[in-house]
């Protein structure tokens, strides 16, 4: 294993240390417990949001800190949910007195961490409301989940519920249109290679040099299958169909189209991949309204893809255009 | 060789019809021959850039394509330098009458391609003036290049000259306070692992696995040595002491820090390169006043980093936080 790292045990506290300071105006680090909220945290009368997970996914969800978007984000051990003693200071920390709403990715450490941190909360006398991200197409259950995983569609989730806050919704009004978002947002993504998790020390999956992963999850949990090798057209076919299929979306309607790389794919084979999604969403008359291309939730080095298509309404439009300001995501300020 | 692509010899011409597609607010694809401007070029009054290389590192050089950056970004096949028939109609597209600068990475086919295209432009009525970009300290001549390496550096000088540009500086002034970036800034890179160039279908070179290219080019072209693999504070401090005493930054004195991923490597990896960058800059009384850390110039999916020293003063801080918007850097706006 070579990585840019020093102790395997050190990867995430030394990482999130180099963050705070590379973006010192925008977050503040927490270190013990570990946990990153915005600079001007709590901003009263705002909803606060709050969203984590495992680490290795980055720039989920700490480089979603910021206005805009989140107020909190709480970093796990690698691929390893966080615990509720980080997520309740998070929460009491972000509540301006509005409530508090928990972004969290269907799995199953994640949901029972953030519901024990969220009655804890409620304990302390802030309101919070839970919406969990399940966009992901490929399987129905798996290896860390009951239902659906949290994958791509959590960062549109992040970003338009984030938008509401910031524009004074209530904690009911945002987390509706969270949920709107996530009743319209769907993912699925392919792996060419895996990762390799830092104090494992060994790569997560193996996959022969001709073969790869249709449906892989964001930690190298298994997919739909395993298939040979084939062309970028072809694979990006074999994700838009059932992505397709389950979102149903009509031609005229307008979507935002997301494809995201796994943290070790050339940005040239995203647009390749993106080109070929447009045009399948054009010959069906569907209007990609809005784009987005890059690495957003990764698996670390994995060499791979996924894409999202979110059927948006105009007020998706609007909040998604609407000033944001974090270390991944920024425009409008 | 696994990549998201369909035919090799279409790489370069696939991902940025996709580019295209997904910026098109921000740009427009000229297909035949191929650049990439501005949707708003030529800008009448307007000083304007043009920069350009071999594809395989992006976000360079179409991801810096517009508002206070550059005006026409002209990519080369992979890892070759574009021709002049691509940089002769960028620069007479981008000319708004006050003539256009060239911003050439130090490779001898970017120089001598740009040389020519800038002669030809010359006799069109266009004056054109050329900075070339070398600071790379790994190697004094390498593979590809006579004297020193552009790398990291241009991001830098991309940004900040196109902010003054963007303000209205003459070609003059443009043309100097890009050459002050250059004569202030040094760069290092190491490589983990190599990149596959799409129609080599071969990695570009070997290293086996406890061993690591110190001064590794952005094309995979030799460094200084190869060295056993060492921890990520071993590595950075090989990387910051040559950049170091090249650029004999004193105490007091106000920096940018630039950690850049080269295609492969976790985002959590280079923001640990960062800490321990940040710590040598400061333990040497020297002010981290700007920060960048990210994939902003890459080999393919090449796993290393770089690191990017910038000597700022008064007028490059306002000229680097002045609006900018484009596919790879936006703020401000």
């Amino acid at each position: 294993m070579k990585k840019l790292i020093n102790d395997p045990k050190q990867v995430v506290t030394e990482s999130v240390e180099g963050f705070g300071a590379a973006h010192a105006d925008l977050v503040s680090v927490h270190p013990e417990p570990l946990f990153i909220t915005r600079k001007d945290a709590p901003r009263q009368g705002k909803v606060g949001l709050v969203s984590g997970g495992g680490s290795g996914h980055e720039p989920l969800h700490a480089g979603y800190v910021g206005r805009g978007m989140l107020d909190a984000a709480v970093p796990g051990a690698m691929f390893t949910s966080p615990t509720p003693d980080q997520i309740l200071p998070a929460t009491t920390a972000v509540d301006g007195g509005a409530g508090v709403l928990h972004i969290v990715k269907n799995y199953t450490g994640d949901v029972l961490n953030f519901e024990t941190a969220a009655e804890l909360a409620e304990a302390e006398g802030v309101t919070v409301r839970t919406v969990l991200v399940n966009d992901d197409v490929a399987v129905e259950d798996s290896l860390y989940t009951a239902g659906r995983r949290g994958v791509g569609g959590t960062v549109l989730v992040e970003r338009i519920a984030g938008g509401a806050a910031e524009r004074g919704d209530s904690l009911d009004a945002v987390t509706a249109i969270a949920q709107r978002v996530i009743d319209n947002v769907r993912s699925m993504g392919v792996a060419l290679a895996a990762c390799t998790v830092p104090h494992a020390g060994q790569p997560s999956f193996d996959l022969t040099d001709d073969e790869i992963e249709i449906g892989i999850g964001i930690h190298g949990e298994p997919g739909r299958h395993r298939i040979a090798m084939e062309n970028a057209d072809g694979i990006t076919g074999r994700l838009m169909e059932p992505i397709l299929a389950d979102l149903k979306v009509d031609s005229g309607e307008k979507v935002l189209l997301f494809v995201n790389g796994m943290g070790g794919t050339p940005a040239s084979e995203l647009y390749i991949v993106y080109r070929r999604a447009r045009q399948l969403l054009e010959e069906q008359g569907i209007v990609v309204e809005r784009s987005l291309v890059g690495n957003y939730i990764t698996a670390l080095e994995m060499q791979g893809a996924s894409i999202t298509v979110l059927r948006l309404d105009d007020e998706m439009v609007e909040l998604w255009d609407s000033p944001v300001h974090t270390a991944a995501l920024h425009w409008g300020v």
